[in-house]
């Protein structure tokens, strides 16, 4: 049992490698990477179809799907119009580079310019694991509680972005917009925040501008501007 | 790195040990024990609130509350009157047998009736890991969507009941409990199924006859009735 600690870094360290190489991969083909990173039911998927909707005559976005079992959200993500690649970890918490690496053999990297992996439903696990994603996005709903932050740090501690989903339920529940913003900063005050409704539409534009706006500064060779 | 499913079985296997020893000790105090499993933000601690207030006159619950970080849920179970015992994890993503066994030391089993562990949120990890438990209960909440059984079949294959939360907010949400208990019962045909709300307390008598009877039956020396 002692060698539990170093066996799971072999295994990061070998992980982080794959990562550079996937980096390497998305810098070469002009692409912006995203990790997507939610509890189940956040509404990662919701916020996909969205975003391939709304954003079609400005972005072309490929989505990498990971769930532990089911194709169910790679078919959601294929009737939206995207490409497409379900992973199923079998039952496995997150998903790691050699994972990406293997999808991305099935995607045409030169007719796209956003790849967004859509991590394993779990606000711990997918933490710890480097994809190689430019920017990291946690997705927490309204209805969750606005303790979340609180309560998962590590996921807002290392995000780019918060995007605070289904604000349509505010009026009906006690969960309040503010407060979860305001817990979201206090965990990462560089934190981009985006309150939205993928029922209504209502704060996608912003949440679509910013993912214009990185893709940009990632081709011109710029830092990202990330908030 | 070929070590890792080894050491992953030693470590499971001792937990598994240490398992049957919480299960003594609870058969030895004529104690019912719950695993609460669920995403974070599914209502667990709302859900044991409610229980705590409605079935004060016949219940005396104590909880084990297991979070990543915060004791904000401990907080909650001691203002609503009950034995609260706080785990953090330090991030780890699950609870095991050993952590439940220190918390056991600093509960009084002598004045309690039923021993609630809200496991850390997550519906993946903690499904691997015997508490010594007699009853496993997958709690998932309406707005995470009526998908949840069918993508996270695991936490409701391995539950004895499934709690539906929030259904208050089923007319503001395309989601539906139907389906999501559809949904349930193909996993895992045996669970028992209550939908309810922790807002306006539809439900949570069905609940907590269903607590007070297997708890009857534990003492009678039968086997739980569970449905």
């Amino acid at each position: 049992m002692k060698q539990n600690v170093p066996v799971l870094e072999e295994i990061t360290a070998a992980n982080t490698m794959l990562a550079d190489s996937l980096r390497a991969v998305f810098r070469e083909h002009g692409l912006l990477a995203l990790n997507l990173i939610a509890s189940p039911g956040a509404g990662k998927t919701s916020l996909l179809e969205r975003t391939i909707a709304l954003a079609a005559d400005r972005l072309r976005i490929a989505v990498i799907e990971g769930d532990p079992t089911s194709s169910l959200d790679g078919e959601r993500i294929g009737a939206a119009g995207a490409q497409a690649v379900q992973i199923n970890t079998g039952g496995g918490c997150h998903l790691e580079a050699r994972m990406v690496r293997q999808a991305l053999d099935n995607l045409d990297l030169e007719t796209c310019d956003v790849v967004v992996i859509e991590n394993v439903g779990n606000l711990l696990c997918p933490t710890g694991w480097d994809l190689g994603e430019d920017l990291r996005v946690v997705v927490a709903s309204l209805p969750e509680g606005d303790d979340k932050p609180i309560k998962y740090p590590m996921a807002f501690a290392t995000a780019h972005a918060a995007v605070i989903n289904k604000i349509d339920l505010a009026p009906h529940i006690p969960s309040q917009t503010a407060t979860m913003r305001r817990n979201a900063l206090a965990v990462n005050a560089e934190l981009a925040v985006f309150e939205l409704s993928c029922l209504t539409d209502a704060g996608l534009p912003a949440w679509i501008d910013w993912l214009a706006a990185n893709l940009e500064s990632k081709r011109r060779g710029a830092a990202p501007p990330h908030a």
